[in-house]
């Protein structure tokens, strides 16, 4: 039923789902263990409905699945998660009421089928499908568990699989509420069959590889300065709360002062981030973290572990990743995560209009911190509709308070701009100069202060890209994997309501660049860090850094930069006094970084149970109502709102 | 520091704590992982400080460590998790003002050495230290970072070292708030890399041997039915809570119905209980789940994972591990995980006694349920003080309102006890028949309900056995590992409080044993389960049983038998009905199996960041104060109690 009858005939079943099958006969996609692993150890079946093939004909076997469909009172179709097979019941009389009975069972009931592999009857094999060439000969069957009712119709199940676009696509909720129907669908079972493999290929990178130790930290912490966000669990002290952990981030450098060395955890972490979309209350992170070790080597670490870990039938990995500093990316992309798969990147072309006529660029050039920055759309003649325009007009005011302004070259060589009159011949010469311009391109040019421009432009960047590729232009080919390192952030930043004071960019662990340590003091503004992002195709996956080993530094950055109460850290601070290595480690978000592997435009693509986007587990119905007598033990009671809305997202 | 000097002398470091080391030249004592992991790489350091001997002569390396101590002003031991090395520092003017510094340095203070491997001098070498035949001469160093206070003296550190004893062990608490001194010891460094290893073997038995799909469920869950023990994580709802699990149960269950057919989890778990001891608040079970199997099939799943992944240096695992009735456990050991390793059995001597002139025995016999029911301690007189049988009598009077007897068969054939002038020679005859009785024997008798008989004598064979150990008799071997089923529960029991009513020996997910199912409408109380522990030296390891898959048999236990409201299960009840495959699975605790193998005596020695007895983690002081604008999108406040009771454990 939920299996997606596209998806078996296009490519066969088991190279969608059944990974990890036994049979050496078929080609196996995802990085192959270095055993075969035994699907049908410690089951009462003695072969998976997708291994089956010609090899098998003379053998008894036994099935055990879910039933797909009967056919013509004659035959039945049997699913399990590697795949179909055709079950044929002969004519005999003896089982005749076992037929009848089998005929009209509901599908999606679980059945076991004993009987003998035979070749399907000449020109009927299904070459589409693994086990095509074969059906099974039933001698017996048991019905394990009848299926009585469906929350939907089987049809429209295998329909809403997810990754099959559908016009009656069930509500999500109602899906989400019957989690374990979706789940039998190839594309999730495939989703988390690959997770499990891909995190088990890096546990073997980095505990058999390279001597990694696996510690778990606890998550009932406590609250860290400053940290929002983070979920409260009362405990029976009055007044006193354990919170959930956004990152074990104090444990595992507690780790590297305790002599553990190199560290790992697949770590369960908690945001609470309300409603934004796309997130998860809980979320898992591969948490890394090793002494006498630099930002190089760290880095080099995990390009041997996505290598390792990288499915097989995603391609190859080519190692070293491309590195970018910050600086670069905010320039060329105007963003500190860029997706290199297409250029279509910033261009400074401030020079250009030095002596412009065109008196609001000269206004900006006036400015120390202004430039005019461009992108250039090839082709935008051709894609780029005047609706288009002014929707991109629109968004670089209300988001960045920017103003736009298009020039094209037409495809007959002459150019069309609001300005295009008192543009000078050398001006044109030189933008063609300096963005390669071709005839049939679109620039789209912004003034401003440079940084804002370039967040706009970035913006614009893959909103023009979205335009593109919704007119047939293939920009970003879900294919290619451009991993990139994104080195030297800032490591402070001007707080956003008070620019006089700072805030870090990332945590208050970093370290300072070693080429700018000596700023700390004078001009921590203008001081690089030892962060690194891990970038896949425009997506943060990872980020890390170099820390803090020294007591005395760390107390400053604290206290004197960034004013905050270093109390509430003594006890890492009297660690890092106690003898603490030089350290620095890394967290990959694994969730995101699955999603982008198997191409699933959702995180809850690769969760077997995911929160709605409100936070709710609609099929358990969590969060749930407690009473106040289970609160009593905890001290708390509830504050109840003057208006108590009751909208569930069920309703 | 941490090193335990007695364990570096006794068996050299590397056996204790060395485990994953690259080199061949030392016995690896944990299960080899099939590649040697590398240690040194992606690090500044050439090797680790445990693993250079006489081969590594003359090459020139780089370690990074702690310093242990400093010697004569000419010599350095450096030290990391691997072992330690000792560094010569020659009488050279160009590093004269460097070996001062050095020399001055805290013990604790975090050095990187660059320098060549020599023998040491002839007649120098420490053969009971593995790197003892070499010593590497300095010719630079770095100093990383210098130690500056540690909360207790070096000394006073080694001797507390975890599983040392010693006069002058600082307190508990103050070794916990400083958790990372400890963690640097030789026997935590060792727990914490087994668990880690045995683990990762795990999950090669389970992921790559067997295609099990290693699957993440949430820990933000909902409330159980009658689950108290859980702790609440208030969400942005009014009046919602979301619940921390105590197992992945009711989500394994699901995963099977969603045709996920073979799961497991490390998995984080919850249980709130308050101060019992040794208990944590979160602990991690080896999850597993399979559809399709029967209880002999997951019994044998289990037996080779503990036999795959049990460190070789523990010595071989016999499979199939033996197997006790529930019944049987409680007869003969008075006790549902029984100590196999050693016999004082349980015996009944209710017919030698069914004509006696003792009256108090007559009429306990005279009830249905009345039993006499002996344990015989095998050179008791010898043994047993007066003292020590008044202690137990007065145990089974406190506990179980039990009366003891004491029979003595003295080493001169004459018998002791408060009854010996009525005893029968038949009698005594038939005790000595029935116990196997020897000269030098103590018996220790109880009569009254079988049941409480039974549970009293369970606790004083324990209690026995403990008073034998401390005399000396060595009856526990704790390099033995008794594997051992304890299977045919009892499915129902009648509630403590209401014995008319029934609760679920287990949980309500259990099914019946197929030979009493048709009992469950009848007599309820007299059907067995398919569920099965698994005992390891007296200690329960984990449990599971085969569930019910029947929508209509759970119905009925849960509304029928427990009384209880299956709406809160509904989810369940429906997936039951769409298709549930027949399953079964289990649960692992890790943290009491790693202890047990280990050898440690409570579960925090396994764990990096144990909470206190008291839930309190000392190190960062969790739980701890939360604002009321903190608790505010919460929806809850703190609920005062009149007299608030400040008692820190830590002050």
């Amino acid at each position: 039923m939920a299996l997606s009858r596209a998806l078996v005939r296009s490519v066969g079943l088991r190279v969608i789902c059944s990974s990890t099958a036994a049979q050496p006969v078929q080609s196996r996609p995802l990085p192959a263990p270095k055993v075969s692993p035994d699907l049908n150890s410690f089951v009462f079946r003695t072969h998976t409905c997708g291994e089956l093939c010609a090899a098998h004909i003379g053998q008894e076997v036994r099935l055990c699945g879910w039933i797909q469909y009967q056919r013509q009172g004659a035959f039945i179709v049997l699913r399990d998660f590697d795949g179909l097979t055709q079950i044929v019941m002969p004519q005999e009389e003896s089982i005749a009421h076992l037929k009848k009975i089998l005929c009209e069972l509901p599908l999606e009931s679980v059945i076991t089928v004993t009987g003998t592999v035979i070749p399907r009857p000449p020109g009927q094999a299904n070459l589409e499908m693994s086990t095509g060439k074969i059906e099974v000969r039933m001698q017996h069957a048991e019905i394990l568990n009848r299926c009585k009712k469906l929350p939907f119709e089987t049809n429209e199940l295998v329909k809403a699989s997810p990754g099959v676009e559908t016009q009656t696509q069930k509500s999500e909720a109602l899906r989400m509420q019957h989690r374990y129907l979706d789940l039998r669908s190839s594309q999730l079972q495939y989703n988390l069959r690959l997770r499990s493999q891909m995190v088990m290929r890096m546990r073997e990178y980095l505990c058999n590889l390279h001597g990694f130790v696996d510690v778990e930290t606890p998550t009932l912490f406590k609250k860290t300065p400053g940290g929002a966000k983070e979920f409260v669990v009362p405990s029976r002290e009055p007044g006193k709360f354990y919170c959930l952990p956004q990152s074990p981030q104090q444990f595992k450098q507690m780790l590297m002062v305790g002599g553990l060395d190199r560290y790992f955890q697949v770590a369960r972490c908690y945001r609470d981030e309300g409603s934004k979309p796309d997130r998860q209350p809980e979320f898992t992170q591969i948490d890394i973290e090793m002494s006498f070790v630099d930002q190089a080597r760290i880095q080099k670490l995990i390009e041997g572990l996505i290598k390792y870990s990288w499915p097989e039938e995603k391609g190859d990995i080519d190692t070293p990743f491309p590195s970018m500093t910050y600086s670069e990316a905010m320039d060329s992309y105007g963003v500190d995560k860029p997706d290199t798969r297409f250029e279509m990147k910033i261009v400074d072309v401030s020079e250009v209009f030095r002596n412009t006529e065109i008196s609001f660029l000269r206004d900006v050039l006036s400015h120390p911190c202004g430039a005019v920055r461009v992108i250039s759309v090839a082709d935008g003649v051709k894609y780029l509709k005047k609706k288009d325009l002014e929707n991109l007009t629109e968004l670089a005011k209300a988001l960045f308070n920017q103003d736009l302004t298009f020039v094209a070259l037409q495809p007959d060589g002459t150019w069309k701009s609001a300005h295009a009159k008192i543009l000078t011949n050398v001006e044109k010469s030189q933008l063609c100069h300096a963005t390669n311009l071709q005839k049939g391109d679109v620039l789209i040019l912004t003034a401003g202060d440079r940084t804002m421009a370039n967040v706009a432009l970035g913006k614009l960047r893959l909103k023009c890209a979205d335009i593109l590729e919704s007119r047939g232009v293939a920009l970003r080919d879900p294919g290619i994997f451009n991993f990139l390192w994104v080195v030297d952030f800032p490591l402070f930043l001007p707080k956003e309501d008070s620019p006089e004071e700072f805030e870090s960019a990332h945590h208050p662990f970093t370290a300072p660049h070693p080429d700018d340590a000596h700023l700390i003091y004078r001009e921590p503004g203008k001081v690089r860090s030892q962060h690194y992002d891990l970038v896949l195709n425009g997506n943060e996956i990872g980020g890390g850094s170099v820390r803090i080993h020294n007591m005395e530094l760390q107390h400053y950055v604290l206290e004197k930069i960034l004013k905050e109460d270093s109390g509430l850290l003594s006890h890492l601070l009297e660690a890092l006094d106690s003898g603490a290595p030089p350290h620095g480690g890394i967290a990959l978000g694994l969730d995101r970084l699955i999603a982008l592997t198997v191409g699933a435009s959702s995180i809850r693509d690769v969760i077997a149970f995911p929160k709605s986007f409100r936070g709710r587990d609609l099929m358990s119905n969590a969060p749930d109502s407690v009473s106040p007598e289970e609160l009593s033990p905890y001290h708390i009671q509830v504050n109840w709102p003057a208006e108590v809305h009751e909208d569930y997202e069920k309703s």
